[in-house]
């Protein structure tokens, strides 16, 4: 939750002005991400979610997510758009930090996703690789394989302080990724951080995605294997295959997984398992005496990791070939 | 900036069902106020905000605030209004608090106001006391006089590590204000904690009031009081007579101020100054290690009780007898 930066009304009726957007009516700052200030704008026409980046989005990643967006939505996604100024600008400058205005989406996430929303978020997976196939812009992922080496190395000797003999199993697992990661699957725009506080619903009725910052240029099926992980498991982290097998049939009834996608599945799964594992355990050792913010704790991921490593294959996240 | 409770999805959809407001589509955690969390929610008929009481709200006052908002809507005064549930209840329980929707008032706190603004502010508390007047609740001002020493007893002897000599002069002026402080004005519900950011304008208009949670029985003049002190200083604590010029013109235009009431006047606000030196100190020396809430200066009010302490009369705060 987070409002990082202030900002006045006299600011903010400015900033507002070179939009056409109407009169403004209210603004309230908004108790949700941790990267960015965000503002929930009213204006005679319509609402709108004001964004300040803050310095941990890199300012020359913005073009790239908001003119996904822009794309996105052109083709008919149900997502943030981003509502270009007067003189047609998707990025301006408020308080000191680069800001856009984008679309307001009614829904709301939903804590305990059911059957039907895994459903309907593999559909919609499905439809924003399809969408984003023609997208020229380009990023790479700093958090794929290539990126969590390094990130371990961070973290140094301080992993077995977590939990005995993390250490060990983190070193095993990277070797094992590093050798079998696919590299040849079928590639393209994908989101990377599509946990359920990303996705709206309206009833059982997805009603958009939100939140790109992460995404970037990689393998579809891997987005796939994130949502796997941030989905499937219930609460005590026993794996839920019925909700796996409807996220599946859903993205595939959009998109059809060939067979390198459908077997390299379990290995992208540890992948998925192994990066939320690493950058929470990062973050876990980073945090500093007294900080605002809890963070997640990195364990889960290892339980969903090990959960991964011992199935046969993707049967058992209940799609058969 | 705060919300302290989390709502789930499902637990609010359970709570929004026993109000006839439409159908949920979005709620987002607002990042302001420090007593309460509160939620901006979006129905398909109109805009609302849910407040969760947390601790610091006595529940047993909750009735007095919500009846009084009702009973000044019902007068046409431009308030957050309870909305009262299916079963005309305005207080209901979530997450284990008590809780209660209220309509949006569009509109945004002005940082800088301006004489126009003061002028507009003047006016409203006016009504503010004149509609109040035949509301049948009673609460007492916990923070008038009678509640300063205990207050103040409370800082002990650690006054002096905010400012020197600070203990001293607060033991000065509280002896002289239970000496003088009157007891026969002209009294009602008053709102006592009309600092800008609980004032909403659209442009130069004055769009309503919030946040009465500090709302009680005493007399209108105190309420005057504690305005002069929030909205016609400077940035520099320099005293802007034509801001509380304007301030008071606009009272006067909808409520005369008697004859005693004007020569309370400057004891009044020495008082008000008072009450924010004694709340801002007390704060500012119970504030745990780490905290997350900076707490805001008393100093500030020490520099305007000294103002209040030098004037003449009434007559400094731009109002004629």
């Amino acid at each position: 939750m987070a409002v990082y930066t202030e900002v006045t009304d006299e600011e903010l009726q400015d900033f507002i002005g070179t939009y056409d957007v109407g009169r403004l009516l209210s603004f309230k700052g908004i108790a949700e991400g941790v990267e960015n200030s965000n503002f929930l704008v009213h204006t005679d026409k319509a609402s709108y979610i004001l964004t300040l980046y803050e310095k941990r989005v890199d300012p020359d990643d913005l073009p790239y997510f908001l003119n996904l967006l822009q794309h996105l939505a052109g083709k008919g996604l149900s997502c943030p758009t981003p509502v270009p100024s007067r003189d047609g600008d998707l990025l301006g400058t408020l308080a000191g930090r680069p800001a856009a205005l984008v679309t307001f989406l009614e829904g709301m996430w939903v804590k305990r996703p059911r059957v039907e929303h895994c459903a309907g978020l593999g559909r919609a997976m499905a439809e924003l690789h399809l969408d984003g196939q023609d997208y020229d812009g380009f990023r790479t992922n700093a958090l794929n394989v290539a990126g969590w080496r390094p990130l371990f190395e961070q973290c140094g000797d301080r992993s077995d302080t977590v939990h005995p003999g993390l250490g060990d199993e983190i070193t095993r697992e990277l070797a094992h990724l590093e050798a079998t990661w696919p590299s040849d699957l079928p590639h393209g725009v994908i989101h990377a951080d599509l946990f359920p506080d990303n996705v709206f619903f309206l009833g059982n009725e997805l009603s958009g995605l939100i939140d790109f910052y992460f995404a970037c240029n990689d393998a579809f099926a891997y987005d796939i294997a994130i949502c796997l992980n941030a989905w499937c498991f219930e609460i005590d982290l026993s794996f839920n295959v019925t909700k796996a097998r409807a996220l599946l049939k859903g993205y595939t009834s959009v998109r059809q997984l060939d067979s390198n996608e459908y077997d390299a599945l379990p290995t992208l799964c540890r992948g998925a398992a192994l990066r939320f594992l690493l950058t929470r355990l990062y973050d876990w050792l980073s945090v500093p005496e007294g900080a605002l913010v809890t963070p997640k704790n990195p364990l889960e991921y290892l339980k969903k990791l090990k959960f991964h490593q011992t199935i046969g294959g993707t049967e058992a996240y209940g799609l058969e070939r």
